[in-house]
């Protein structure tokens, strides 16, 4: 099946799990919400500009949604998943804001990135406000179980980007780096979001590391997909096409491209890597290396093996109408990048 | 007693005062040093390399040896002051790393800084990582009273970050503005470095109280001098004399000399504030302004006055070998800057 039609099958069911997964979270959510604004204030003017800026700006809040779902998945969540649903978000948040220092992306969630109208300064300080105040409200959970996973996840986190950067357009990338990689950068914090979760609703032990491999595969699969998105099917994401290339990453469709390409197409792939101005033929010539050579579609293919292993490890909690949810939102984010 | 005088009269003292604090902690330190070495390593090779280049360029480590001491105040240290000297130390790197990037500094303790060898983007991440493994290790002392000290100070200190970096060039910034900045971003700090010690020393309420105390108000005599030393007393500390000038930072010693200077005066001070290639002449210009409206002088004098704080928050503890070094320890802090 190619990538387009992938794509077509599952569009419809798809919408239908995460729009479940809203309905499912959306009491604990308001809290959140609420949670996340309040907490974004300060006295100092710039902060809460700033962080609203980008925290309104959207996306769907997948993962404190994730860590909400898993607080409920069997049944007894004490409350303090609000505190690590906001506290996961704020994580994501300040994350996003360095990162897009880092990356000198001009665009986020469709709109400016935040350091294009404050400034990297800003953005940077802010971002370490974030994480402060995450702590602070992980700290007033009372959890130092749920302290120790996330503060693991930010230590983790920021090696994973440290990798990236440091194998930036280095064609040497093997495909263990990338999943080292992404690993830590995106999926370590899917998976501290699902086992806080799950330990905010009395989880411990196997049912606890099983809503963790759930996340950390989820998270796996959610940045395969983002990979493939990057090179043209996220149209209206806000995200500019070709943004990885220009950034030089050792992305796994390039990774595989380079592996099974043509002198004449390696060529071609490694002159494009990180040419910061590259205009869209040259995304567009890569893509089509990229087809031809099957990487995208082995990508997506991989995507989904990681969410079969996400909902392999549902299957040992309990049944309940939340873990199905799960399960199925697992599969939706293969489809769609937020 | 001009400035001058007054750092003539205290040299030989406060150099003992320092070699007294160093002996008394180095039993401690030598812990807290194997702890920085082996949790500022990482897999991801470019994580050691920055964070020990900036680490082994030294500083007195004048925060952790505050941390130690203050656990000793009371004479029942229960061990977990190694890990809050530790991850306050981290805090302060991690702190360091990001201010050399949103001030576009170039040295840092007599080095290029760091973002001048790695690079903007590797000293942000490698910073979150720094800040992570501080959190990973307060985690591990296990006290959630200490992580929400710690949390607070970094919440805090970002906001102050932000605030200065808000009111750079503003000829409207206040004294009150000003002790507002540096309350946040450097004595916050220190407070958190004596309350955490004194905590792993068994102290609550009141002594733990005073020794928060004493730390902010030793922190903010530090930073007072800091932006006295910034307008060329501070020659050989690996600082560049007018950088706070270039960056337009809005210092005590510029907003006194705002208050009461010529409008020639005013007029010269503010063409310089942020002139990012101001050679030393437009510096030396700006300095003859300051010393002629006693503004330096004034900025000493309040040091003097919040050692005098910092001495007396001290008076609360019980006496002790370790009380008495701070007190002098203090009285130093007005005098070098680290």
């Amino acid at each position: 099946m190619s990538v387009s039609q992938l794509n077509e099958a599952h569009e419809k069911d798809n919408g239908v799990a995460v729009d479940r997964l809203i309905d499912l979270t959306s009491a604990d959510m308001d809290q959140v919400n609420d949670l996340i604004l309040s907490r974004a204030d300060s006295h100092v003017e710039m902060v809460p500009q700033l962080a609203r800026y980008l925290i309104e700006a959207g996306g769907k809040r997948l993962r404190p949604m994730l860590t909400l779902a898993s607080a409920h998945v069997l049944g007894n969540a004490s409350g303090n998943q609000i505190k690590y649903a906001a506290a996961v978000e704020f994580m994501h948040n300040a994350t996003l804001l360095h990162d897009d220092v880092v990356d000198e992306s001009d665009m986020r969630r469709g709109k400016p990135a935040a350091r294009k109208v404050w400034g990297n300064q800003a953005s940077v300080l802010v971002g370490d406000f974030l994480l402060g105040q995450a702590f602070m409200m992980m700290v007033e959970a009372g959890s130092l179980d749920a302290l120790d996973v996330l503060s693991r996840a930010a230590a983790v986190i920021a090696e994973g980007e440290v990798l990236q950067l440091a194998k930036a357009g280095n064609e040497d990338t093997s495909e263990a780096d990338y999943m080292q990689i992404i690993g830590a950068k995106t999926a370590k914090l899917f998976e501290a979001a699902t086992e806080v979760g799950v330990m905010a609703g009395g989880g411990s032990g196997e049912k606890r590391q099983a809503m963790a491999r759930y996340g950390f595969e989820l998270g796996l699969a959610f940045q395969l997909v983002d990979d493939v998105l990057d090179y043209g099917l996220g149209v209206g994401l806000g995200k500019n096409v070709g943004d990885d290339l220009r950034e030089g990453k050792m992305t796994l469709p390039i990774i595989l491209a380079l592996k099974d390409g043509s002198e004449l197409e390696r060529k071609t792939i490694l002159n494009a890597l990180g040419q910061e101005d590259a205009d869209d033929s040259v995304v567009s010539n890569v893509r089509t290396i990229l087809n031809r050579r099957g990487a995208l579609e082995e990508t997506m293919s991989r995507a989904h093996q990681h969410v079969e292993k996400a909902q392999a490890a549902l299957m040992e909690l309990p049944t309940s109408l939340h873990r199905d949810i799960l399960a199925d939102v697992a599969l939706f984010c293969v489809q769609r990048a937020y």
